[in-house]
């Protein structure tokens, strides 16, 4: 648990530094960010590097005790780069260039681009390397942002055709793989192949799922080429990447292999505003955000390498959303308590002084344009007092997981379904089912083992590999998958023996049809003498598992089959609730509807309570202790934007 | 009254096809649609044919006793043709290529593809021409499509120039029939003229329907090229092409006059969902689709050559649109006998078995992917055996006719003052209030002659010709028109008599001015004590004729010459079906309000009742007969999605 | 007070002429505008003029007493032009042409079109210069319309960075101003700067706002080009422009400096059609207009140039909205004395005879396409009788101002922070106040001294200038600034001492903090007793003012210093109207709620009404006189859609 910030030197006059670093110390910050985005400082012309000013600033952080993540500047290369070399630029599906004047200007796959950012990285390192006040690395920033994962450029096209070869050898192979014979799409050699852009209308999705694994690789190892060279100059000095939240273009999984930390952005009042959430909860959420955005995110990232920590915390109003509201006062520490119990290495917000120009001047900082402090710094002060009487704290193994798959979600974006709100709509639900029922959650994947957890949910999973099939029917836990899970084969087909593909056995079920409806039509499940109310999904299957609720024609739509639950259809976030309710009796593990607003954290022998809500929370109805002598932070009486922590059993999640 | 399958044997193995093949007849099919969309197999490299496949399927499929369409695969040109002539791609209006990877991505102009089109058609007529077990020819698929009926390409520009000096000559008549004095638009030769696209602010109406005229004469000419060639060499063999439904862009009646058979792909459900109905019906009729929209385009296709029928008939879910009900059990069946009902010569279903694999593989079959037979074959075995029952059904001549003109719904599509609905909103109101009334539907064109119709509707028909003119004056039918009707000539001007130009002395009407009203503003008529309510179009007119109802200001609304109505106004459908209610009493034509979800339909001396709603009819309600024995589908006790046929008196529709 | 006619002779037969001058006269039309978009027809073919037509239309109109306005035909180059000349047409942002086939299809930077411009209109100019016939002279057609403001051509591009040289002279001032350093933009020369298009993300604002200024300065450079080559040969005619409403891409007031006359084109219930006006609003004012709409676009242009008229006035439908009403009958002669009331020296109906053809066939004229006249004539005759009995009226100064500011609208445009209403929405509300409270209004700019006036309201004005401060503080009005005002540099930068920047002192405000809202979160301010609902916009400010207001959590929301009052909230036009009166109560000035339809206006010693509503209006309520006598127009009793005017003291608006 450390404190830290972003900070941009290049920005203030140097006479500001030393203050800046003092003010950083005061306020409990002991970890501060540069460097990302400062390459016209670092080489203003071709080949003229400019290292006095770096040299300075981290000099100053480091004399007042701050320990300085370096960031590599490869998100913004400057004019005079790409005007010298315009195929850097990506280019868009109809083949235009996407300019400079912004940031992430870049194609992954460009040659010219991997040699320049080996050569600035390089130059980076070699200076920075071995610097005692460098104590960490950070690749580029948000890799994918703004539609950036994607380009259509020349190399790029040369790059998916290469990859496409490595991954399947003989044309052939693709043609089967793709069932490019329907419509006369059959290739005769891979150098026929175009990214799917473009066509006259929906383009082949097996093309569509190998060009989301490209894309994605690209990025993977274009941040290889960065890391390789970072530790071959640094070593032991870890090496991280700040995310994006809520994103699913990147295999975060995957990309994370190469890092020490994984990193992200957390902008929860931003997020929300953008978000297809009904108004109801944009406003009652206004200056809190989503109470399950940010945990979300945190466990994803927990359960991508073995520290994460948060890059970027939103510390005030954000300027890209289209409503931009302030965190209520005690949020941003809230947020800060929130990431320390679900075990991030540090929090580090952004940024500390409010730029007045450019894109992001309307974006908070902990100071203010013209450098008054905002009250936002007591907040993060009062977190570094607290954080002394929860020292030590542990992260325990959740008893549910929850299954994420990239490829799935690439699955979901191509072929949506009727899903209209977005591929991680069924994992953000079935996160929050979890969430309101007050439990812990682990997040895993297609490669994770699950032994030891009581409830596994596949939130509509549908790529189902053998791994992971292997893990589902070993793992002991109950298992609950919903609608759509195991449908596809990894190339993006209906498996041979339909949904629920390889899962067809364990849970013995057909899918014989799948029905995708619109969310003015409900789904009734009847259940006993309940009536369940489903959308979106309505599977036709035939089983030969217990049925536990039927639809109102009597077909079977919720069955068991031993520890393995399927539900033919999308609960949504209540019914989800109320199924995964159902599991948590039936694997013995206790629940309490925490309602809307309060949220619940275990972390060691800690026990964490949020309030994300308006209203005032009595911790004694979810059992919390009454005395104010057993509570670590707070009490039993929550206030509205507060937190309370007290002693708890270890390993009860 | 046929049944029929699309099959695609290059999906599948060869050991398939004979057990397919079986399995097809057992089921009551004797026709079978194959090969278009299988170039890349029957030409894998340029001129390298490969016939063996499709002689073995034609012979498979010939010795079980299945005729077999022949479709020509010129709606999906393989990768290595698009690569040798990238001309061959459609343009967009910006000049970009709509690239390969979907289908129909050719510019119907192209020099190259017409060859290439030559090339292949003439191949594979050469081969099959003469084949018994060859019956019937399909051209290409789904022309227009995907918007693929327009392209900007340097062949269609070039093509478009000539086609406008072939109509007009002499480039000033070009300017005085486009009034290009306006904006100083005038051209000095046919050769500066560009197609209507990316003008800084609307292009001249009268040139966008010029190039409307044209794109459809394109398809025509395009059309025309496929059919003579098979003719050539399969000589008696019918030839027919698949249209899609709903579809204004071609001009049907036109591009049919070279076919024998006109047909049509009949998809209610995922129709229903892209439409732009209301939240309500949309639910009422989620897995029946909108009750008539599959008649309605029997009876346009039915109008546009001597034979007709469905090519295509969703069987289940479909993939494309937003969201994919199943059609209720029984709804298959019913629509195979609405399409019956109304002279189809077959039905056929897309698709004999679902494909697991690329862009329709969410598309369900009469087999799932696994070739277990769907439930839905034992709708059509049924249809099957009830088709014996009701032999020899005729086709009676309507009592009334509604009027539909594809330039006229060009010019709504330039022009939609304020119509957000779309061009044939008008058309489908008139059809479906006739529909309301339990009452036959001819559909009639710009050539048709109307004697012998009781009534005839003329909704909203901008461009009135000479021919038709005559015809609606000659008729002896009372005459419904609504606003609009005669308001351009057949260039896309204001008649020099203004509105309703030809029909201005037949109505004695002046259109002294048109509103367009947004939907939120009703326009009340007073029509005796009566209040009717329309809405959208509101024209202010002097008129000699009788006035039945005026406007709230008393301005004449709903006035009549003689036979001839004419409602200064749009009435909607609700309205429509009243005066088309009061036109068939003056007619002395029995109407009866059938509801929203009953439909009828008389065909030679039967009449068949169709359930599209979720409840049971009483038909004695409509007069049907009470004993089971008088009918010979079905009973007066009609359940949902449901028919119903008893013999009636022949000629009252 | 002078009426005219827009006319096209090129567009009908020459025998026409006569007749249709004759009518014009009789209608009581004294003026017609002619010639603009008659390119075509006065050069046919390159450099082959044909001045016969014109030379003939302009001897028969001024024969029968029509003084002529000739405009300049450079709003539609003729196809042979752009055919030599590709170069004229406008790029979009992507660096497609805008192509030929409607209006306005030319790059205000392109240098051969510039050399076309002086080409045409030295030829026309030097023909008609002398003309005694020809009064007055109109440049172009609507500057800017349909987008046409910016173009991203070569020359454009070559243009912005001459432009960007001249206003920093040194690359470093510019990277300086702009913030450039913020995600490594700085450039090395200004031959690196490209317009702000096609980012990845969103562009730099400073970049954007300096692209809007360069946009509009190109505007006025081209106007001066024409301005200047008619001056020269025409001395003594007046030049004017016809802007449009609503329009704020274009600074009128920097343009208007080289007109005469300052004219824009009036169509109010095409406006409201296309507006984001609720549907209750757009009901009520169907056939009105927005009552506010065109009295605020009067007072704009009257602040613009020592003259002002309406050139261009909706008579009937136009052809162009989404939905097209009919004006209420009434309604155009409101509309004629709403303008003469503001001062208009003239007002000329949009346009003489509707024309069978071309784009804007379905736009309605005096005279019906088969030269009928429109009842609408009628209403002008009234308005010349009218005429005498007000004759001589003078305009006043008001007592309230509302200052408009250019670069703060496109600032506003920029960053809109959550305004979905767009730039100019504030200024509206404010206008639209002071219309309720039934008082006269003036707009002024940055350059306007603001002496004399008792209340100044500064709707969200970004940009204050060290002029405007200077104005502002020293005027001795009561001033009513609300949220964002002062918010910005003229780089489009925070003010180094926060918002409101140069006001800062005045108002004795510091904004710390700026909240953007969504329209369905309100917020409250607390005055006393009363809770005022504001909304959009929260600033958490700190001040040593008097607090008359705080939001709901005690921070100071409404605030005086002396005669400066700061809302920090934006309040919507119901609080704008309730915080208007108490400052007119404040100034002792008189204010009466005229409710939602009554419109009042005092000019010269004449208090004119206006009903735009659809009840009768008893004028007496608002301290009319009762009198049938004391009326010059209408009496105390003011029917729907109808005017009245009676004599008042000078001097109290």
């Amino acid at each position: 648990m450390k404190l830290g910030v972003c900070y941009y030197p290049e920005h203030w006059p140097r006479s500001d530094w030393p203050e800046d670093a003092r003010l950083m110390r005061a306020a409990g910050l002991t970890h501060v960010r540069i460097g990302e985005f400062a390459w016209s400082r670092l080489e203003p012309r071709p080949g003229a590097y400019d290292w006095a000013w770096l040299d300075t600033a981290i000099e100053v952080l480091s004399a007042a005790g701050l320990e300085v993540t370096l960031g590599t500047p490869t998100a913004t290369p400057p004019k005079w780069l790409i005007d010298a070399y315009p195929d850097i630029l990506p280019l868009d599906a109809h083949g235009n260039p996407r300019k400079f004047g912004s940031r992430r200007h870049y194609c992954f796959s460009s040659k010219t681009y991997r040699a320049e950012t080996a050569r600035i990285v390089e130059a980076l390192a070699r200076r920075y390397g071995a610097h005692p006040g460098v104590t960490m690395w950070q690749t580029d920033n948000e890799y994918g942002h703004h539609g950036s994962d994607e380009s259509f450029s020349a190399d790029a096209v040369a790059a998916f055709r290469v990859w496409l070869e490595n991954r399947y050898t003989d044309i052939h192979a693709l043609n089967e793989a793709w069932g490019t014979v329907f419509w006369s799409q059959e290739y005769n050699a891979f150098g026929e192949i175009d990214p799917p852009a473009a066509t006259v209308t929906e383009a082949n999705p097996s093309h569509r799922l190998d060009w989301r694994r490209f894309c994605s690789d690209q990025m993977c190892s274009y941040n290889q080429l960065q890391v390789d060279i970072i530790r071959r100059h640094s070593p032991g000095r870890p090496v991280t990447h700040n995310f994006i939240g809520d994103f699913y273009r990147l295999d975060h999984r995957d990309i994370s292999r190469s890092l020490d930390i994984a990193t992200w952005d957390s902008y929860p009042i931003g997020l929300l505003s953008e978000s297809q959430a009904p108004r109801d909860l944009k406003a009652r959420w206004l200056r809190a955000g989503d109470p399950d955005f940010a945990a979300f995110n945190h466990d994803v990232f927990r359960a991508c390498a073995p520290r994460w920590a948060v890059m970027e915390q939103q510390p005030g109003p954000v300027n890209w959303a289209t409503y931009n509201a302030a965190p209520a006062p005690g949020m941003v520490r809230v947020w800060t308590w929130e990431a320390f119990a679900h075990g991030a290495d540090f929090v580090s917000y952004f940024r500390w002084r409010q730029a007045p120009f450019a894109q992001e001047q309307m974006h908070a900082g902990l100071l203010a344009p013209d450098r008054a402090p905002q009250p936002v710094l007591e907040e993060i002060r009062q977190v570094g007092r607290e954080m002394e009487r929860v020292a030590g704290m542990a992260q325990d193994r959740a008893e549910i997981a929850i299954l994420i798959d990239y490829p799935s979600l690439w699955q979901h974006e191509i072929q949506p379904q009727g899903n209209r709100r977005g591929p991680l709509e069924p994992s953000r639900a079935a996160y929050a089912a979890c969430r309101r029922l007050g439990r812990n959650v682990d997040i895993v994947f297609s490669d994770t083992k699950l032994d030891g957890y009581k409830v596994v949910i596949v939130p509509s999973v549908p790529v189902i590999t053998q791994e992971m099939e292997a893990h589902l029917t070993s793992s002991g836990a109950l298992v609950l998958a919903t609608a759509l899970t195991g449908s596809r084969t990894p190339e993006g087909r209906i498996p041979e023996t339909l949904a629920p593909g390889r899962l067809r056995r364990a849970f013995d079920v057909r899918v014989e049809q799948l029905e995708t409806l619109p969310d003015f039509v409900p789904v009734d499940v009847q259940v006993g003498e309940e009536v369940l109310r489903a959308e979106r999904w309505r599977e036709t299957i035939t089983t030969g598992s217990e049925v536990l609720g039927r639809f109102a024609d009597g077909k079977p739509a919720w069955v068991r089959n031993g520890r393995l639950y399927y539900a033919a259809f999308w609960p949504g976030e209540s019914l989800m609730t109320e199924l995964v309710g159902r599991l948590c009796d039936a694997a013995g593990l206790a629940r309490r509807d925490v309602g809307p607003d309060l949220r619940l954290r275990r972390a060691g022998g800690i026990q964490f309570a949020f309030n994300y809500g308006p209203g005032r929370q009595d911790l004694c109805r979810i059992g919390a202790p009454r005395s104010a002598d057993a509570y670590l932070i707070g009490s039993a009486d929550l206030a509205p934007f507060d937190i309370a922590a007290w002693p708890c059993k270890a390993g009860t999640g």
